[in-house]
């Protein structure tokens, strides 16, 4: 059950009140296929400048990331540049130079288009259409966007809705796009318009799946430290699509757990700058932390059975 | 196993975006008192004015709340205005007078002295300070408090943490109290300073709990309808007091569950204005939202126990 994700690759130039990385590896696409990699093979489609260390990709290579999809083209590679707030609540954004992002327009690859999970990260929506269109026959597909979006294609957004099986988006989000400032009115809006399920992700605090069948909500996982937030939404759809491909499986009993192993490799994300705390992740980490988060959540009412 | 409460009894106006009230039924006391009571008998010391309209008093102790602890002062009584925003995620406090609450001295009545299960609600930690003098030996003690006595009365806030068992704050008192803005260290912190356990409520996102053994996530339920957010924080505390005395097991594994009760009963205060959701509250409608809570966070993970 193969795995495909479109997406950004970039440059990231983050500070944070613990210190601060320069064109370290970044975008949608390298949190999310980090993540999942360690779940389910991963394919990615996205594109690169010129001037991008390509050692760096061969890391992702080693790792079981399969970059045909990747391409090289002349020019600069996208970098972004920002800075949190002390307190990791708020960040600005100091630059962004798209580079040969702002040309990019994805190719799968022959061998990717069987893909039978795919996750379009936040692009133009009509890129994300045009993923769809050339893809044969996806099982499920997940997707991202932004405000940016949102306001300025809103029509051609819409229409992915009603193509997707799941949308990931953060609280603001899920508001700006219903018009709803109650998430779970917001989410019930979305449904409306297209997804079998949304995931609203609310940072810090965690996220919450809504479908038909049910609402299911998976806390964030307590970190003492907090080093990098960046990247964290993406990581969270990495796990939560990685274990939806490792398993085969899109029930929502299934769908419960995959929002167990995107709130794990999120937690994983922030703890380090850029995917670094990837890097040396072990399968036992992993699952001793999602495992953590049924304790984190156990309880048990045996009084009011009795009393029932 | 008596549930003793001392707090503000309150006239609260309150404007939101769905409508408003005016001198309706308010304070910590009251919303505490007002949940507990659906799980266990509650006992108030509080003060109203002359001029309170001693039949929602009446209403209340015909619920089973005793106010043999309620004094009537000559002036008037505690008034609080307040309007919430759109969204209802940021309020105003347009008018406070504290009337005869300013000159509030608790004397628990001889037949209060025993309680076994003691909630102060917040107020001057010197009275708080001042009623646990006064009552024998309880097992259990939980407090409240607010930014006003963290910056205000400090030294006496943590004589007063030595004495409770619990400290139940929101995310920025935590914060503000233990000087450090990631709610986890902020409770630890906090846990090094006497109680045995700290509640961080997070609003409408959910409330955790923190304890030496380990950490207890329970959401905040999935409302589509807020009308207003007012005295959820006295009635999450009601209901994890009411559960703690009804049952008379004040473990680890049944703190978890009174979180659930307070989430529970803290869902229904937003639910309309006052404490006017508690009027009509059935054990039913509370037991069965208690129980969906499990299958908001219930999720399972068979695969996982295999490959370990």
């Amino acid at each position: 059950m193969s795995l495909l994700v479109v997406g950004s690759i970039a440059l990231d130039s983050v500070e944070t009140p613990f210190g601060s990385t320069a064109d370290a590896l970044g975008g949608s696409a390298v949190f999310f296929a980090t993540a999942a990699v360690l779940l389910h093979p991963v394919q990615v489609v996205g594109v690169v400048g010129d001037d991008f260390p390509m050692d760096r990709l061969e890391r992702m290579a080693k790792r079981g990331i399969d970059l045909a999809g990747v391409t090289r083209a002349t020019g600069e590679s996208f970098r972004w540049k920002g800075k949190y707030s002390y307190d990791l609540q708020n960040r600005e954004t100091l630059e962004t130079r798209l580079g040969v992002f702002a040309d990019f327009t994805p190719e799968i690859p022959p061998q990717f288009r069987g893909a039978q999970h795919v996750f379009l990260g936040n692009i133009d929506p009509e890129l994300q259409l045009s993923v769809l269109d050339q893809v044969d026959d996806p099982a499920f597909v997940a997707c991202d966007t932004m405000n940016y979006w949102i306001q300025g294609k809103r029509d051609v957004l819409m229409e992915l809705l009603r193509r997707v099986d799941v949308l990931l988006v953060n609280d603001a989000e899920a508001r700006e796009l219903s018009g709803d400032w109650n998430i779970y009115r917001a989410a019930r809006w979305i449904l409306r318009h297209g997804p079998r399920f949304v995931v609203v992700k609310q940072g810090e605090y965690g996220a919450v799946l809504v479908g038909a069948d049910g609402i299911f909500y998976v806390p964030a996982y307590p970190l003492e430290q907090v080093f990098d937030p960046t990247g964290a939404g993406d990581s969270f759809a990495g796990g939560f699509m990685g274990h939806l491909a490792g398993s085969g499986d899109t029930s929502p009993e299934n769908l419960r757990r995959a929002m167990v192993f995107g709130s794990a490799m999120g937690s994983f994300a922030v703890e380090e700058f850029s995917v670094r705390r990837f890097d040396e992740l072990t399968p036992d980490e992993v699952r001793a932390r999602v495992q953590a988060f049924s304790d984190l959540v156990r309880f048990d009412l045996p009084a009011m059975a009795e009393e029932a």
